[in-house]
């Protein structure tokens, strides 16, 4: 058929960020980098990601300057993946697709996790500005914390699982040194 | 290994938003109708979608609460598929994908669609508002208007490119009937 001129061989912005962040899993790898992870068995916490995508999505976000890899400190000492300043421009986009699936999904005990400025710990609105005292938030300034929807800490709680149910800033890395036990051991390739 | 407890089994909106519109092309199509589309061959305009693939991801949108189907009226009478309040909600995360594709390729000419206030023609904010009154605009006040990065119109422009090329906006179907002549033709199942 006849393709409208208007969409051969022209940049389309939508598209190339699919292009990106448009495979299964892809995009939970930078919202996981936003909440603070930074080590392969950290983004290996998603119930079915195969470990080997996970590998090939973490080379194709690096390969698009999502991510940048550095050498991992402290006792670990495991490489680790922290999102560039292309990496964090993309949170409006994560934040409104997380809106987008938990607004269909109201009943389910709500949200999991609530993003208050760090401020005022008041709520952020859908546009990111922070209710409370109006201001556009940077994301540095934004707090993950956990929500009404999120089951209760249990003591044999994971370390990835405790890490994130305490109230952080977003892009602070959860541990300083690789996590101890289980997920370390767990998170070897 | 061991996955941690937080993951396991429990719903999570951004892999939820993801398992709809996280296939190759899928987002295109809500996109897409935004602006206007609603038949088979206004979707298919894009460069390499396969038809199949077309056919694949209307249906799971259907499926999916975001586009709903109805016989189509006037002298096509292809049915056509419009965006549902599901799928209208859409619009905040597809308009900042797009941004993030925007943000990163300045060079290249600039956008191809702007998207001013329809009341004032102020341009808007990333977050959704005016950036003239400061009102946060809802999507049927939204313009859609030629950018400086989309090439000039020419006069055997396919009927979806000069329709698309009109400012209009946005949810206001491109054509009240089917489109004459090429696009008609080439659409045809």
């Amino acid at each position: 058929m006849t393709l409208p001129r208007d969409h051969r061989g022209q940049t389309r912005a939508l598209a190339r960020s699919m292009e990106v962040v448009g495979e299964r899993w892809t995009p939970l790898i930078p919202r996981d980098a936003l909440y603070g992870g930074r080590r392969f068995g950290e983004f290996a916490a998603h119930p079915g990601v195969p470990r080997a995508v996970l590998t090939d999505r973490l080379a194709a976000l690096t390969g698009a300057g999502v991510l940048a890899r550095r050498p991992g400190t402290g006792t670990g000492r495991r490489e680790v993946h922290g999102l560039t300043p292309r990496g964090v421009a993309l949170c409006p986009a994560v934040r409104a697709l997380t809106a987008w699936g938990e607004g269909f999904h109201a009943a389910e005990g709500g949200p999991r996790r609530v993003f208050p400025h760090a401020r005022d710990e008041a709520p952020l609105a859908p546009d990111g500005r922070c209710t409370g005292c109006g201001a556009a938030v940077p994301v540095q300034d934004v707090l993950v914390a956990p929500g009404p929807g999120l089951a209760a800490p249990a003591p044999d709680d994971d370390p990835v699982t405790a890490a994130l149910a305490r109230p952080h800033r977003l892009l602070t890395p959860l541990f300083t040194t690789a996590p101890p036990g289980r997920l370390t051991k767990g998170s070897s390739r």
